[in-house]
């Protein structure tokens, strides 16, 4: 039997990694390694780095795949990304077919958290319902940069007794969020907080939380929202790419 | 200066402290058990082990604080979490005063992480606020059982590009609920997800997740809700507490 381990490494700070991430990462043959886009660089050093402060003699290798991107601008984003994830599915049965042999075990080293707006489980399973391959896996959590971000703000995410709605820009955009007295806003390319009505809404924004880069802004939405587009922008121009993530309190 | 670190012990495995919080532990010099409820002494059972188990060379000891109980029953919850919240501020001044001296340390053991449901920061903030007690503190995130819940089931907590409400049973007892496509629901205490209308809603279900008691229940809601209201049942009464966690996905 082939096994596969889908760890979240968190969001940033390698110190994120929680103990069974670190038992995780030394039971891996081969990582599958599978970023794309502009922070590929800099993701793929943060996997190895992580690789090399935390496996302990045991050996392992890397296996880069070339991943397909998303097409962006398409209005039906769900198809979008479900065909994307089809075109992945058939690298991952590849790499796991041809990189692993049996009773050998890869490793799929997830920014933040698998379970969130990560489509590695989705395709895991996607695959053993197919049929074509087989293998048992196991999911261990991580990091989001949500925590990261409350952690780094010391504030709490909801309000006493209050819900949370954890989204993206996309749909913050597209007025599609409910009531929830907290919103965090995960994958906003667009400067979503602009269109929000409420200029006394609570803003907690950060960039690259937990990493020697971090930029945390906060305050009154209608006071800060100007400081974080511009400052945005400058992070984006100067490092290429932006992995941002904020918090909307009433 | 007097520092606080709060500290997310994660959901109940000791392996889902992040390294972070590890150094953060070995700096502590006086940890504060705030405890309460039937499940005390397991809580207690679990800080003390992950003490053993994480620090090394550092004296440390234990101050416990009998914490006030929230009013059960009364319906203005948000308003009885205030008093109980001012109630904790009393004692938790009285902690940073009396057990703690200049230049030392103080650590709170907080169960999963500290920016989700749980009151330690805002009571931090507001002792800061009232302005009777300096110091600086910091927050380290940990794994929630929202996020081992889903590990353990090995799904994701989002549909694509869909929203993620985290909500209590109390939110759902009620109907208070957004559209969002995956709901989580933490802290229900009167099995809230009998109240739920639609019976083709998926449910993951998890009690003690994460430890050696874990429990897992997953299915069509309408089909294995039942069985969820008797397991339930049966180990709350033969542990004497519960802990446990649902994800609802359309």
């Amino acid at each position: 039997m082939k096994k596969l381990l889908v760890i979240g490494i968190g969001a940033g700070d390698p110190d994120y990694l929680t103990m069974q991430a670190v038992k995780a990462l030394n039971q891996v043959d081969v990582f599958f390694l599978m970023d794309k886009g502009p922070a590929k660089d800099a993701l793929l050093d943060l996997r190895r780095d992580i690789c090399r402060r935390y496996i302990v003699d045991h050996p392992y290798r890397f296996v880069e795949a070339c991943c397909p991107e998303r097409q962006r601008g398409d209005p039906d984003y769900a198809s979008t990304v479900a065909e994307l994830n089809s075109a992945k599915q058939a690298i991952f049965e590849r790499l796991i077919e041809e990189e692993l042999s049996d009773g050998q075990c890869g490793g799929f080293l997830v920014w933040g958290d698998p379970s969130l707006y990560d489509s590695t489980l989705r395709i895991l399973q996607a695959i053993l319902d197919a049929g074509r391959c087989v293998f048992e896996f196991e999911v261990i959590p991580g990091i989001t940069s949500i925590q990261a971000l409350a952690a780094r703000h010391k504030v709490p995410l909801n309000s006493i007794g209050g819900s949370l709605e954890i989204t993206t820009g996309r749909r913050l955009a597209a007025g599609q969020v409910g009531d929830a007295a907290s919103v965090v806003v995960m994958l906003d390319a667009e400067d979503a907080y602009r269109q929000v009505n409420d200029p006394d809404l609570q803003i907690y924004w950060g960039a690259y939380v937990g990493t020697a880069g971090e930029i945390l802004v906060a305050g009154r939405l209608g006071d800060v929202a100007d400081d974080i587009e511009r400052t945005r922008k400058a992070a984006r121009q100067a490092n290429g790419w932006i992995m941002d993530t904020y918090l909307l309190r009433k």
